[in-house]
């Protein structure tokens, strides 16, 4: 079983690699979203959409287990999206990254936003030659997760901690968050956020804007 | 790649087999008890280790990629526990089951709670042997998570919808919620509780009580 894990995932690697060969050659920047169940990505992708998706000419590729209900949440902003359904599957993969990206067809120096499968595991293991990996963790899942699950926040580069505007109403420390955040991934930046009432979104928008490419930056 | 899956869970189920053949011989019940990252799972055991686990001779097995904390919660209560790190796994399976149950040495006739690795996918499709399935959901997740995630949710026999201390301050609606899992999984009980207030934890215990084999429901 080990080795052929080993085998998929080395051929994993081969197709996120032509993935980013092929977004480099179009100057399009791709951002992996990634969280538990319910922490909140679509209403964080649906909000950064309206306040900044011209600005990115940002597209999204929508991976869910079934339903189509993100996908129409995102297209009903009028963005353009392809929703990716993996049945039984846990995380989406290189492979459907290449035809979620040849579906979406991103303009040349854009962002492309990817709503991995709502899972802490299985996701963090499979590149899809993006060049940045998001994780958010809504403060009412406790402050425990980075330990709990470090691989998915070992390869962040950013960690949102969403839902603050729950924080008055939870026993939870947002200072112990941060420091296991801190303690698994010292390299990682944090923001605390509430996609819905708005806070640290401004400072989320600022990453973004570093992400796409300087031609797409200066117009 | 398919006909391998079906391999690893052919031989998972006849594992399963062996384990719900041991766990009958000594009159034990067991518990799976899944749901996604943060929803209330130890929370929840821990609570009912302290109002009822003396009835029950009531034994844990936890499941989690990292650390000993959950096992370490559990274990402060002086309930008996035994501890399953997966590493980069993404859930348990009757092998790993196999060999807690042997560690752990449940009394005859008593109940023995699961707690699963926090993942909404993979859990489901890796029988343990146990005799009932439980998924909590957190209301903070949102009404969607049953259409979003129906292969957990179609094989629970009892939904717990947590944190509804949390209600007054999110934009769900409960009935919305409801709804979903009708439709997902109608032969599915469904409880409203809050683990920290202790909100619809009678019910649960009942739940549980119908559960243990009779010879020690009567003691």
């Amino acid at each position: 079983m080990i080795s052929l894990e080993q085998r998929v995932l080395a051929k994993n690697d081969q197709l996120a690699a032509a993935n980013r060969s092929w977004l480099a050659e179009r100057g399009v920047a791709v951002l992996n979203l990634m969280s538990a169940p319910g922490s909140g990505k679509t209403t964080l992708l649906v909000r950064t959409i309206d306040d900044v998706g011209a600005e990115f000419g940002l597209t999204v590729i929508e991976g869910d287990q079934e339903t189509l209900l993100d996908g129409e949440r995102i297209r009903a902003t009028g963005c353009s999206v392809v929703q990716i359904n993996t049945g039984a599957g846990c995380h989406l993969d290189a492979d459907m990254m290449a035809r979620g990206l040849h579906e979406l067809g991103p303009p040349p120096r854009s962002l492309v936003i990817v709503e991995n499968v709502g899972n802490l595991v299985c996701p963090a293991l499979f590149d899809l030659g993006e060049s940045y990996r998001v994780v958010i963790c809504s403060v009412t899942e406790g402050a425990d997760k980075p330990l709990k699950y470090p691989q998915m926040f070992r390869g962040a580069d950013l960690v949102l901690l969403n839902k603050a505007d729950l924080l008055p109403y939870l026993d939870v420390e947002l200072d112990q968050f941060v420091t296991n955040v801190e303690l698994v991934n010292p390299a990682a930046k944090l923001l605390t956020i509430s996609a819905t009432r708005g806070d640290g979104l401004n400072a989320w928008y600022e990453q973004l804007r570093e992400l796409i490419p300087a031609d797409l930056n200066a117009n």
